[in-house]
């Protein structure tokens, strides 16, 4: 029997309830535990709402913005989360979440899916300003939570300032303002040790 | 000196770190730990985002409730989660988080603490169409994980299902369908031991 819209939306909904244990190299603020997915998500929807107003350009679309990062991640339920400096990760990390995009999103009633799979892909291809601003909002909340955190998590991974910068630069071009606070982060943690010395 | 809007800016958000390590009496799907508020309040966002088209009242504002739950617990940053049948915890609820959201919200420049502490309010006193709705979708959401986790946070605190029903049945003013869902899941709850009998 074909399964009614409703039963597939809560279908979608409870495999979501999946991404609370997908773990992230960031620890949370008190360090008991590595950071999940899902409030990482969470913490981006917040910036955006919040930092909104230091997009630079005018056609970011913040509710755009929003519903990109609440799923940017989602596929990580079948892909895991990898970690940025993990260049071996990264050979296949297109392949990994392309496959699980189409089961997850598939979950949910045919329009749904082709809403939140465009979304999606946007975010990935990070052409448009509001997938700009989105992967800013992205790139910056690690560093911030490397420095709020005491650098708990990074410090094992032996990464230097200047990957993280070479990573990070883009940021510049969605908003110069959260740029400069991030790399300013950075010269901070990296001057307490918490990344390892050029 | 006077803080730069900025400067608040990233104080809130920093702060809103805290909100990842407050607890639930939920627990996650592979019932290693706790659910924390931040995690919940994705999870609302993007069952927003899903079930938005079964809002009864063509008013809702979906743009609106995905904000609302996004800011409606960070209060418990400083007033603690009150679990819903803690009669004790509820007599003064009202005035921790009131406090709460006094200087929690104050971090932020005035224009933005004035809008996301609106938010809350209108989520709390629950009278628009918009805050019915997002109350709707934090009523269906643990009953929903109390199913999926096989009751393992629950059974311990001894509810009935009438005491559930009486909580959440306002669901159905929100939105039927989800009512009805919310309430076949609390009956196989029910059947299946996780709360107890009447």
């Amino acid at each position: 029997m074909e399964k009614s819209d409703i039963q597939r939306q809560m279908d979608f909904l409870i495999e979501a309830e999946r991404l609370k244990t997908v773990y992230r190299q960031n620890m949370v603020v008190d360090k008991s535990r590595q950071e999940n997915s899902a409030e990482h998500s969470w913490h981006l929807a917040l910036m955006a709402i919040v930092l909104g107003d230091r997009a630079i350009d005018p056609e970011v679309d913040i509710m755009k913005v929003i519903k990109m990062v609440l799923v940017h991640d989602i596929v990580e339920i079948d892909a895991g989360d990898t970690f940025l400096y993990d260049a071996k990760g990264y050979e296949d990390k297109d392949e990994r979440e392309q496959r699980a995009a189409k089961r997850i999103f598939g979950l949910l009633p045919e329009s749904l899916a082709d809403e939140l799979l465009s979304l999606w892909k946007e975010f990935e291809e990070r052409k448009t300003p509001s997938a700009l601003f989105a992967a800013a909002l992205d790139n910056m909340q690690p560093v911030i939570n490397h420095w709020c955190s005491g650098g708990a998590a990074i410090k094992k991974h032996h990464i230097k300032a200047s990957q993280i910068i070479d990573k990070k630069k883009f940021i510049e071009k969605a908003s110069p303002e959260l740029w400069e606070i991030t790399l300013d982060t950075i010269k901070k943690s990296s001057a307490s040790g918490f990344y390892d010395p050029e």
